[in-house]
């Protein structure tokens, strides 16, 4: 028999606690404990975000519990089977904490950050953890702002001109865009600025790091023109902060003025 | 002399009142006219949906102006030349609304559905305004949440397996996605469920209309297993209900399982 559990998957928006639904806050009342997955570098101002939004909604009082991270090859020979793996690790770390700490009729939360279908691996651990048959979850999703969507909204521009697509993807990927796709590029996940060796001179960009919250930093420009100043505030705010969160959209002139 | 007036554009989410971030709500807050610009079928329920919204965030009270849309040729020969001139056309109207009934230093309101950056106009008839320059406006934008992330937060799965990018599109440019940006597609005004076209019958469909609402529905599957489902549901739900607003993510089999 698997053991019955609640499991929220709640997106708290890209930092602020005013990116957060109203949904989002009501989930979050009637949890028994909030799980946290991140790591790294980020961790601290990362706990620090969720915990000022617990503060603020979820008054009652809460409980947070730490998850440690089983370790992670950060440049393995196979991407794609090394994050398996690593997912499989975590998921049994999971199952743990959800069976000892959570337990029969319980209910867990995992507050994301941004929008938990968006490059984010919380679903995918809950269905790894389903996967394995000890536990039987019930699982909601709360959507939340993305990233992205706060990135235009800073910038105050569209994603996309009239009826153009839009493309989003990594620093790693960034390079494989094929032709036609590549029109207006949403890039994440990049720690390297890969646009530097991908993008036009002429394209335009609308780079911003820690947006949303008190920290943001936005630049905006043609790629020539603003690319040493992206990497410059980039490299400075790294050193100042101990970590960073930059998300950009690059365009190429369109066929026609939209 | 150029005459000021402050312009927020509110992202709403897709839908319920809970989608709104506390961002959104207190934005509604000192706010001297909400504008209100949707047209067509679906007129009457996006009306009510953003009443529903002020009624809830706006108990003070609050203004709302329909605005009537210039008329609108739906098929013509350059699509893009035909949308430009009618974007022309709608901000001359609403220059003339915030002139005549907001004023200087008034604040004007959009509620946009969804987040205001993904394939709405709000932003570039504000920016039309800006460049007549009749209006100095300072414009403010708050992100919403999509509804894509709507559509996977109700299917509860990833929009990306790991490491892949995403591509975003229209049913009119369904077709033209080059290979090697089709791995995740999400397909957006598609009056004609176009993926019938395009799609490999393996492909993986996860569809759903009115999404984040009361009247939600969704399907998911092979494409060759539901296609005919979702067109029928999709038949008659526009019958019963006068409109439609429906979103999809496709889905091929990944070079590795993800
Ligand atoms: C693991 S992904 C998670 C994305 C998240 N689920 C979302 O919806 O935005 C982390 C990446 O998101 C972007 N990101 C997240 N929050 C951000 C913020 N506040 N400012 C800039 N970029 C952000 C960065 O590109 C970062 O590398
Ligand atoms: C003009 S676009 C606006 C998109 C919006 N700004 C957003 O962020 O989702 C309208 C399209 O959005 C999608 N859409 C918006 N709301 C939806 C909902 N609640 N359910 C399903 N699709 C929706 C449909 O594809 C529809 O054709």
């Amino acid at each position: 028999m698997s053991v019955p559990v609640a499991i929220r998957v709640i997106g708290i928006g890209p930092g602020g606690p005013g990116h957060v639904t109203f949904a989002a806050a009501e989930a979050m009342a009637g949890v028994d404990a909030f799980l946290f997955l991140d790591k790294g570098s980020a961790k601290h101002s990362l706990l620090d975000a969720r915990r000022e939004i617990l503060d603020r909604y979820a008054p009652q009082g809460y409980r947070m519990i730490e998850i440690a991270d089983p370790p992670r090859d950060r440049d393995p020979d196979d991407y794609a089977t090394e994050v398996r793996r690593w997912h499989g690790a975590r998921a049994s770390v999971v199952e743990r904490v959800l069976l000892e700490e959570v337990g029969a009729g319980g209910v867990a939360a995992f507050l994301v950050w941004g929008d938990p279908a968006l490059y984010d691996s919380t679903l995918r651990i809950v269905e790894d953890i389903t996967g394995r048959g000890v536990l039987a979850p019930e699982v909601t999703v709360l959507p939340g702002v993305t990233s992205i969507s706060a990135l235009t909204a800073a910038h105050r521009i569209p994603l996309n001109r009239i009826g153009e697509p839009i493309h989003i993807t990594t620093g790693r990927l960034l390079a494989d865009t094929p032709a036609g796709a590549d029109t207006n590029q949403v890039v994440m996940l990049d720690s390297y600025l890969a646009f530097r060796e991908t993008a036009d001179p002429d394209d335009h960009i609308w780079w911003g790091a820690y947006v949303g919250t008190p920290d943001e930093i936005l630049i905006s420009g043609r790629v020539a023109d603003v690319a040493d100043r992206i990497a410059e505030t980039r490299a400075k705010a790294r050193e100042s902060t101990g970590w960073l969160m930059d998300v950009y959209l690059l365009r190429k002139e369109s066929r026609f003025a939209g």
